[in-house]
């Protein structure tokens, strides 16, 4: 298959609408779309909430709104059209009524109930199909979602905010801030990208964070809040803990603990389920599978050191978000990761994806691939 | 005063070729020097090693050398043309010899035998004299010096290699290499620039390395060795230690040692020296001193954690160059710096002066100014 540059332009567009569906499609993937007729843009659409209508549509729906015709378009989108009746028709069946030439598809959709069945529901309305073009930069705008259909569990993140000698809090467990505002602005994003915010019972009782959205790009965020997921082993949470107070649901996952406890924190809000434990702590591969069921995408950990390095040694960690303050701390301060290597090739040695500088502070992306 | 684009950029070569000595010229400064007639650069030349020719003899040299008459140019100097006779006879007598109509000087010479003398002198000879054209870049190009005479000690630097845990080895000693072959190379200039590399007993008895300089942009070193400075209070070294057997000189700090471990190290080529013991470590304030008179500009530390945690806490660091790998090592290993802050309010936050890709790796330049 040859692309034109135009082609690619159009995808990378496609590609770029996508993001606008960020904050809001989970469980369902954010796509894009952009329909061009005659080397021109006449529509752009992106995925909304679940439920909602699909990047295809809003793009058939907005060009038509600016008084367009579709038929003989060519319809660029970042994943294959779906092919099944869900929660909205098929929008393959949509762009074939319209009259739509030619579809683009960056990555097909691998959800069993589509996977192929789009686009050859296209073909063989007679439209021309390809397959692949940008697929890369598309899989990377998906992950979520295709860690979850592709591989059963969501795609799982680490973000760390630490100093330069990779320290996370004082010895007395003072940590706000080390890193700057900027830095904690970002941060408000990866937690409203995330379906989840998973951390430990350890960091609950020592921080009491929220793990929430507050404020998205200087504005005070209303929307979807994510599912904040506590590993509380031995169900220690404290009924008054903050993250059971605020906006959004809040899933304990227990191994053992006393019916009284798990009264409490029920009535305090909180689902609780067992999982297996290992040594005293919940089997983390399990966590990741009962995730992947609940339909999360993306799973985001702010935890401590004991949890970030337990997660490390299960080789289940995708990405690492690392914020890193020009700052030292001190070796009495607490380490990012808690493990022991007996040999330095045994050392961890992820790709650095990205790479750059978010207020005084940098962000390191990187990623286990 | 006001200087032409042309004067900036004329200064800025001088800063330029002032590099050319910076292996070679301590324990002077290496200075640069450009001499332009007619706007058209016509001498370059920088400082040799010490007792051989200034920059500014050698610019003249070099505009000689090419037939071009030096009577009616421009001189751009970084630092002040001495006006005593040391090693070599007072370069401002030798540009009033010369017919040099006008002299530019980045930096006034603290030296307190010229300390504005040179100017004075070329003014009195009617020369056109101007002071302060790029002096902060002059005065970076010229810190170990600057240092050493006008606080009387030297530069401090630590150079540190570390994961982005901020860990410099494994707990059992491994540390080979955490950094990448480029980031090593760059090690081997910041020795060359360097009159000292100093480091603790501990690192020696554990590591055992040599701090010399072995090879430079790819080329073995044959030119001078900085001075090894060992802080070893209670006299501990082995005689068969590799840095007493390297090309170079080595001092041994210590403040209580026994008369045979003394005789032993003295046979094996080493330089003791008492100096104050504070809770049976050497007095680092007394140790820059020491180096200060001894004619040391540029002092860089490569040590562990201990002797890190120490000389940031004295307070006495300039800059720290942190080589910075993206691996981690785990809570196991060792920190780059062992001390222990009470409030987060307390941290070391240096300026980021230069952040670079050094190979795979991150170099940070992080200043205490």
């Amino acid at each position: 298959m040859s692309y034109s540059g135009a082609d690619h332009a159009f995808m990378a567009e496609a590609l770029r609408i996508a993001e606008g569906g960020r904050y809001i499609s989970t469980p369902n993937p954010s796509v894009g779309c952009v329909l061009v007729r005659d080397g021109r843009i006449i529509g752009r659409g992106h995925s909304q909430a679940a439920g909602g209508a699909h990047a295809e549509v809003m793009a058939m729906r907005d060009a038509l709104a600016q008084g367009e015709a579709l038929a003989g378009a060519t319809a660029y989108v970042t994943l294959e059209p779906c092919a099944h009746f869900g929660r909205t028709p098929p929008c393959a069946k949509g762009l074939i009524d319209a009259g739509i030439a030619r579809v683009l598809a960056a990555q097909q959709d691998p959800n069993p109930l589509v996977a192929g069945r789009g686009l050859a529901m296209l073909r063989e309305a007679g439209i021309q199909t390809e397959l692949g073009l940008l697929q890369a930069e598309a899989r990377e705008s998906l992950k979520g979602f295709l860690s979850r259909i592709e591989r059963g569990r969501p795609w799982l993140r680490l973000k760390i905010a630490a100093s330069l000698d990779g320290k996370t809090a004082l010895a007395n467990g003072e940590s706000q801030w080390i890193t700057g505002p900027a830095a904690r602005a970002d941060v408000q994003k990866l937690r409203a990208r995330s379906c989840a915010m998973l951390t430990g019972s350890g960091t609950v009782l020592k921080d009491d964070p929220q793990l929430t959205v507050r404020e998205l790009d200087g504005q005070a965020w209303t929307g979807r809040q994510p599912l904040r997921v506590v590993l509380d082993s031995r169900g220690q949470l404290r009924p008054d803990a903050r993250l059971l107070q605020a906006p959004g649901q809040t899933l304990l996952l227990v191994s053992q603990i006393d019916s009284a406890q798990r009264a409490a924190l029920e009535q305090a809000g909180a689902e609780l389920l067992a999982l297996p434990d290992a040594h005293g702590r919940i089997d983390l591969a399990a966590t990741l599978q009962l995730l992947g069921q609940r339909g999360m995408n993306e799973v985001t950990v702010e935890a401590g050191g004991r949890l970030n390095g337990a997660w490390l040694q299960s080789g289940l960690v995708d990405e690492i978000v690392l914020y890193q303050a020009p700052v030292l701390l001190g070796s009495a301060a607490a380490d990012l990761a808690d493990f022991s290597l007996a040999r330095l090739a045994d050392k961890f040695s992820p790709r650095v994806a990205d790479l750059r500088q978010v207020g005084a502070d940098l962000r390191y992306t990187l990623r286990f691939d």
